[in-house]
C-alpha cells in the first residue's frame, strides 16, 4: 500500500495543509499556533471561526506552565492526550474524576461527577492551567467555584462538548474574567482540548 | 448559575436533541445506536452523512465482545475513552503504544510508532475489536497485516483523523472485506472511536 510512513513528514504536510486552508489571519502569532493544533485533532479547518480567546491567554498560560503549575483535566481523556514529553517542568496532570469519594460528593451538591470531582483539585486551583475537554456542568461548576472566592487558576481552556450546556457554559467562561481559551457552540472535545494544552506546553511543532 | 445538574437528564435530552435533528433515516436500528452516541461525542449531528458501515458490522462486534474479545486501541486516548462498567465480559482494554519496544520497532520497518505497535498485539488479533481512532498509518498497517494473512479481527472501528492519509485509510477499510464502521473524509478521532465502542458494549442509554 502507498501511504507516507515517516512521522515527522505527517506533521510537516499536515500542519502545512492546514496554514493553507485555514483563515487565521485574524489570530495573533501565538494563538495562530495553538488553533493549529486544535485543527490537526479534529480535522476542520473551519474551527477557526469558533475560536475565542482573551489577549494574554497564552502567556498566562505558558508562563504558569514553565512556573511548574498543575493541569486540571474534567476527563480521562483529556488527561491522557497530554503528551507529558512536551511539558517543560514535568507539570503534574491531574483528573480527579475516578476518586472513589466522587459519587458521594455529587449525590450530596446535587450536581454531575464531573463537577464534583472538581471539588477535590482543592488548592491546586490557584495558578493552574485547567483544561475542561469534555463536560459544561464542570466548566460552569468552575465559574461558581471562582465567584464563591476560590483561587484563580491562571488559564482555562474551556472546550466541553455536545448540547446540552456546551455552548452556554463557553460563552459564561468567555465573560467570567478568567484568561480563557473556547470553542464556541457545540463543537469540541477531548481531543482539541487536549491538542491546546500541548501546543500551549510547547513551541516545538 | 442556571444549568442541568443531573447527569441521567443531560444525557436524555442530548440524546433527544439528536435523534430530533439528525437524519438517521438511512440507517438501521442497530448502526443507528451507535451513530447517536458517536453525535454525542463530538457535537455534530452532520457526521451521519459521513458515516459508513458493512450491515453486520454490530452484529459481529456485539458478538465477539460478549464472548470476551478484546479492544485493541491505536491510542491511550481511546483506550482511556472507553467506559469499563459497559462491557459485557470485562474485556481487555489494548494499547501497545507505549511499550518501550515501539520506537526500535518502528524504525526498524520504516513506520510511524502507531503502526510498529500493532505488531505488538500478536495473536490477540484474531476475533478482536480493533479500534483505530488516532492514526491513519496504524489503519494502514492493519490492512497490510491482514491482507499477509494476519488472524482477522472480528471488526474494525477504523475513525482515524486528519489532513494526510486519514480519509484514504477508511476507505481502504471500507474496501477490505472486513466488518467496518468508518467517518468518511478528515474528520474522526478518539473520542467519537470511544464513543463507538462504548455503543457496541452496550445498549444502555
Amino acid at each position: 500500500m502507498e501511504y507516507v510512513r515517516d512521522g515527522a513528514e505527517i506533521y510537516r504536510r499536515s500542519f502545512a495543509t492546514i496554514r493553507a486552508e485555514a483563515d487565521l489571519s485574524g489570530l495573533p502569532e501565538d494563538v495562530s499556533r495553538v488553533v493549529v493544533r486544535m485543527i490537526h485533532a479534529c480535522g476542520m479547518v473551519d474551527l477557526v471561526e469558533d475560536v475565542r480567546f482573551s489577549p494574554g491567554v497564552v502567556t498566562a498560560a505558558r508562563k504558569a506552565l514553565l512556573d511548574g503549575a498543575p493541569i486540571l483535566c474534567d476527563a480521562e481523556m483529556v488527561a491522557s492526550g497530554v503528551t507529558r514529553t512536551r511539558l517543560p517542568a514535568a507539570n503534574d496532570v491531574v483528573c480527579t474524576l475516578r476518586d472513589p469519594s466522587v459519587p458521594g460528593l455529587a449525590a450530596e451538591i446535587g450536581n454531575t461527577r464531573s463537577a464534583a470531582a472538581m471539588d477535590l483539585w482543592g488548592d491546586r486551583l490557584g495558578g493552574a492551567v485547567v483544561a475542561i475537554g469534555n463536560a459544561p456542568t464542570a466548566l460552569f461548576r468552575l465559574l461558581e467555584m471562582v465567584t464563591a472566592g476560590a483561587p484563580r487558576p491562571a488559564a482555562v481552556i474551556g472546550i466541553p462538548v455536545g448540547f446540552i450546556g456546551a455552548a452556554e457554559s463557553k460563552e459564561a467562561l468567555a465573560e467570567s474574567g478568567l484568561e480563557f481559551l473556547i470553542v464556541r457552540g457545540r463543537r469540541g472535545g477531548s481531543a482539541i482540548t487536549a491538542a491546546a494544552v500541548n501546543a500551549l506546553a510547547s513551541e516545538a511543532e
